[in-house]
């Protein structure tokens, strides 16, 4: 007789419910063959007192493992484990001690693309200077749910469950056309908008059509490092160009043209990644003049454009009348990163030819988010929330500024950003990062790895500090800990 | 003075508050110049009367206005359009007549992937007989919103709303191992477990890396036309084997593998695409064993485990000991299609490199999607649904077949699936199924395009009608049209 009082143990401060771990895990012995086809099991009211649970409860675990087919009911005869459970074919799955072995390492051959390897995002519970995220904190998830809930509220919106269009929601299509013509200055319509994941994946798509084998693409020698990794794996070589006080500079990239067939320029003029400068709007004519000029796309990346703090914002390249750009935004840096919405804006004819490359990478996007999205611009909740970040950053990053100043280091050199949510700080050539970053995380603080921002190894020795996810007491905790790491260097 | 009743006009049948409608319309206003800067608005008594709307929506309308920035108050002076909206740079952005007009032809030069152009997924509100998609209407996701819910009802799981791991949330990853296991008998960890999209996106990537320029793939003379598209963009040459009653001809890839380097096979065993046979178990074992034997990768789409009507279905060829095998699935078919969820399952460090892909593709899947899914399966929502489901559909494909042969005509060939959403209908050679697509459309019933399932010209004929999504009712009148129209020809 098996005795389930030692097999079903029972968590009940786990977020399942009871009579769930019950079923689950008489699954689970039935599937290890514990508990054969045929076996006869306990009386709802012997095994509720051999578990010491409510007979209800028994009878509830019962059922789900009826409706899940592991057991089965014979008129007044009892409760049997199913007699015909899958087949296990072709082969047996279980190993002897019934754990599950991981598959190692692939017997076939596959192609490597070591350039791209790179750690995984980890989020520890841990006081942490990420490199320039929102604080999700003050995210309107809420609006994002009711909105979504008024959706499906509607019999003839449930469509919306199904497939959609590999373009993107059409409302938002049209309402994020209204919008970005209306912050930007963007002349188009839904037809030149493609919605994207987020910023990134409008880069993937783009460069898998611009880019061929061996394909020349200009980008800053310092430079947001996914956006070389997205060029180079696609198989483009990269030059680059210094990158000064007004952004990269155009000068340089004129002169590599009159020498070599510019295929793309990669650029985040808004604020360069990573050093945060904003392209004076001299170069921005420059670059435009110079796309046309030989023939070149133009890749602007405008991540955070609903950033800024000093002046008005310069509006990006793609407002000015020409086809030479690809345009990539995100509305996730707005509302929330766990938001996949962002969106490519090209001519008609390339958002077209783009699309189907979308069909095969991962069919759509997220209906249902995209819509709420939609509803979100047209009802002015997205321009409030960003609206209230941008307020609510301006102070951070002014406090944070003015901490820094206060644990002033003379290891240290920095400016105030205009905008986005990172500092760009310097530290003196006799340390590295590296050792301060080991320190503070001795001391329970995260801080981001700066050798992504140094891609060529110029060794300019600079971070990325964030400070929108910080409130003022963490940006203190934080900056007193990294000055008493550097002033102890 | 401008008349605001002739360029403010509201629709009170609108989902968009009346409010936000006025303060839209003055935005544009004031971008289009039509307000000015600094120009003196109406009072809100004024404005209101004009407008005949309650002086509260007004005021309203103002306040979100100057939240949005477009206006300000000057204390004892009135309400004025803001005298510092964004500089327009690099150059004006408004068309003489204020419209936007459309980026046409890119400027710059693109390769072309013409073999990826395909129409785009249109939903018209016409009764439809799909290839074969679940039925949305019975779709839980009143469960995922409460799930949704529930995970961000918690404090310290804002975190979701940030950043996360490019493999997917780490307890999706864990529960499906487990559930995998328990009910494909696949001996795997979370290791072995990259959260995809949708088992496409699986597909996408597994050929990133096992596809190079050149190299040769097997499919069956009819296959999913997408896989297709999916190997060949990649540069893969293509060889088929025929598929009978039994599935892909596993001896036919036996004779290939003699003679050339096969790199892959790619495989939908539980029900082949779009034939919808099963692969039989002597075939599976056959596979696998030439796998082992010729190293090549066998990809298997298993995008409709979920749903056999039949015996207990046989478990995927991932359920047998060997590394050799990359398993695609979906989440998003039991759920719904809009709920972009699938897995990749492979060896520990074929997952290890396919996520930095991964990253530069679109970063990452949805964490709250990602973890209530986890909590769906851990407490047996979904399994649930599916049984649920499953029943639905046999019902469904019983009363689809029995109404095929009530409408019988001579001119159709099919026999019922075992599993699977949709039939395999051959057409008598003498009339094209284009023509009764077109006949069809004309009695407002739509019907899928054959040429896809006939990627390779061979000219069987046949259309794949999908049974799953249409009720009784809904069957009766769309076979009894379609009956009608081939009666006709």
């Amino acid at each position: 007789m098996i005795s389930f009082k030692n097999l079903v143990d029972i968590n009940r401060s786990s977020e399942v419910p009871v009579f769930i771990q019950i079923s689950n895990t008489m699954a689970r012995l039935i599937k290890r063959g514990t508990l054969a086809q045929k076996y006869k099991l306990p009386g709802s009211r012997a095994l509720s007192e051999s578990l010491n649970v409510h007979r209800k409860t028994v009878i509830a675990a019962y059922d789900e493992l009826m409706s899940q087919g592991w057991i089965e009911i014979v008129p007044s005869k009892g409760t049997f484990v199913s007699s015909k459970l899958p087949v296990i074919a072709p082969q047996s799955i279980d190993t002897e001690d019934g754990i599950a072995c991981p598959k190692g390492k692939a017997a076939f051959s596959y192609y490597h693309r070591s350039a791209l390897r790179r750690d995984d995002f980890k989020t520890e519970d841990m006081l942490t200077i990420d490199e320039g995220i929102p604080d999700v904190r003050i995210a309107p998830f809420q609006e994002v749910m009711r909105h979504s809930k008024n959706i499906l509220a509607r019999e003839y919106n449930l469509k919306h469950l199904s497939y959609g269009s590999i373009y993107g929601d059409p409302l938002l299509r049209n309402v994020l056309a209204d919008y970005l013509h209306e912050t930007r200055g963007l002349n188009i319509t839904a037809e030149n908008v493609l919605i994207t994941r987020g910023s990134q994946m409008g880069m993937y798509l783009a460069t898998q059509y611009i880019i061929g084998k061996g394909d020349l693409a200009v980008v800053g020698e310092t430079n947001y490092w996914t956006a070389n990794l997205t060029l180079t794996d696609q198989g483009a070589e990269l030059l680059t160009v210094p990158v000064d006080r007004d952004g990269i500079v155009t000068k340089a990239i004129e002169e590599l043209c009159k020498t070599r067939p510019i295929k793309a320029v990669y650029v985040t003029p808004h604020h360069h990644h990573p050093t945060t400068v904003t392209l004076s709007a001299e170069r921005r004519v420059h670059l435009v003049q110079l796309a046309e000029k030989y023939g070149f796309a133009i890749l602007e990346d405008d991540y955070d454009y609903d950033f800024h703090y000093q002046r008005a914002p310069l509006l990006p390249l793609a407002s000015a009348d020409t086809d030479h750009v690809v345009y990539m935004g995100a509305i996730c840096k707005i509302v929330a990163p766990a938001y996949r919405v962002g969106y490519m804006v090209a001519s008609k004819d390339f958002i077209q030819e783009v699309g189907h490359l979308r069909r095969i990478v991962d069919r759509q996007g997220d209906p249902i988010l995209e819509r709420a999205v939609a509803n979100m611009l047209k009802q002015g909740d997205i321009q409030r929330h960003s609206k209230k970040a941008l307020k609510l950053y301006k102070e951070r990053r002014d406090s944070f500024n003015m901490l820094l100043h206060k644990f002033h280091s003379k290891h240290l050199t920095f400016e105030i950003p205009e905008g986005g949510m990172a500092f760009w700080v310097g530290l003196d050539k006799r340390y590295n990062w590296d050792m301060v970053r080991a320190e503070c995380l001795k001391r329970h603080l995260k801080i981001p790895d700066s050798k992504p921002y140094d891609p060529f190894k110029l060794g300019h020795n600079h971070n990325r500090l964030g400070f929108a996810s910080l409130n003022y007491e963490e940006q203190e905790k934080a900056l007193r800990i990294l000055s008493e790491v550097i002033s102890a260097l």
